[in-house]
């Protein structure tokens, strides 16, 4: 299943490159993920206010195109593994405009409890998990 | 009483007019906040251990001189009024090579303690309230 | 004139405070004001073909309440100030849901040549000129 | 041959989980690249100064252990292959004070003329081209 994000490219996102930063394509991952698990049901405020976090494991980039101030980041976000304790998503950025491929990308992240121990969303948010578990295709 | 605090300018700092994004300066600013309460022994670090937290009432800055990649900013941090309540902090930034002023800022903050209610360092930490104190001329 | 812009806010604007970092929102402002410019037919974009950059002269905000992730907010944005060489802009920062006053700021501005020299619109750009004259109250 | 170079936490970094924000060790992994390719003889400055820009192509981070302010990064920096096309750079981060390994990453890069075409160093700048090699293990 995959969700359609967009991003209105920022001035400050920018470098003396002329360019966006490549640290800034990270953000929009997020951003997207934040949309799409929104969208699913299971949003991060959700999942926080019952006393969890998500952070980050890891994070791959593919810089492909450059893109500037004034275009818009289309983000095709989709999880494409999810176990209840792992979850893996994976991003695509296109020129809204012209359908240019500029970015391909993958994060994964784990869920923590209160005292920032791994814990299950199968087994502690059975609700959660299969919100999040019908988003892999 | 004056710190002088520096910042080596970071690529991602620049936008696409090739100089340092206008909302950095306003992130030094904090660093040097920092580096001059650290230095005092009232560190942001003890006041949060301590249960309290110092968020920013207002900030003004005025740029003078554009900042670019590789300079190295020299930032002179004042905190200019403290009565345990109400802080307020002046900063200079100046290229650290020729001294050209380039930024003036003014950053006002109070203290809230864990249930974002104001209170007075002077009533709730004289020790740390006197640390401050002694940084005001 | 006023024109209204929404942010929606971002995890990565957050800060350890749990409260949206106050450097975010000056990239606001810039967010709004380049939403109001291409509005009133004289973008940030065009503005840059054409030759000039517009650099911030000066920053002003005032904190009034705590923004936090997964708020939208609502800027209301507007010129208050135009001769030509410096401009003048106003916002408000306000929670859309709630309608609270979170904040309020000014920024100003001028324009310079591909050489960095100030220039005026009035002089150089005259259509761009009556342009954001138009969008001054 | 490795470089080290340090990075204090800034309170700016960290978000509402109370960590470091996952976006800004790829803006350290920049710092590091930029401080250990200045001490080889060839800075990002000489290389746009000679009319080159060297975009990312490619961002790899494992998350190891959370980050907080305060914390001083200590980053291990190595160029692990350059043919004058494409550089490959490795990352360790580090907690200063316990030498625990917090992130670990990976960056490719490669070098553009003035009109944005791919140029080999080697080729075009056999100085610059012969301080990076010599970085190589």
């Amino acid at each position: 299943m995959q969700y359609i994000y967009e991003h209105n490219i920022q001035y400050y996102e920018t470098d003396k490159m002329g360019i966006v930063h490549h640290s800034n394509y990270i953000r929009w991952f997020e951003e997207a993920r934040g949309f799409a698990m929104e969208r699913a049901g299971a949003s991060y405020i959700t999942i926080e206010e019952l006393g969890y976090v998500s952070p980050v494991l890891s994070v791959e980039v593919q810089y492909k195109n450059m893109m500037r101030y004034g275009q818009t980041a289309k983000i095709i976000v989709e999880i494409t593994k999810f176990n209840g304790v792992k979850m893996e998503v994976a991003y695509k950025v296109l020129d809204k405009e012209t359908n240019m491929m500029c970015c391909e990308g993958k994060t994964s992240h784990c869920f923590l409890d209160g005292k920032h121990k791994v814990i299950s969303l199968k087994k502690e948010q059975y609700d959660i998990y299969q919100r999040l578990l019908e988003m892999v295709d």
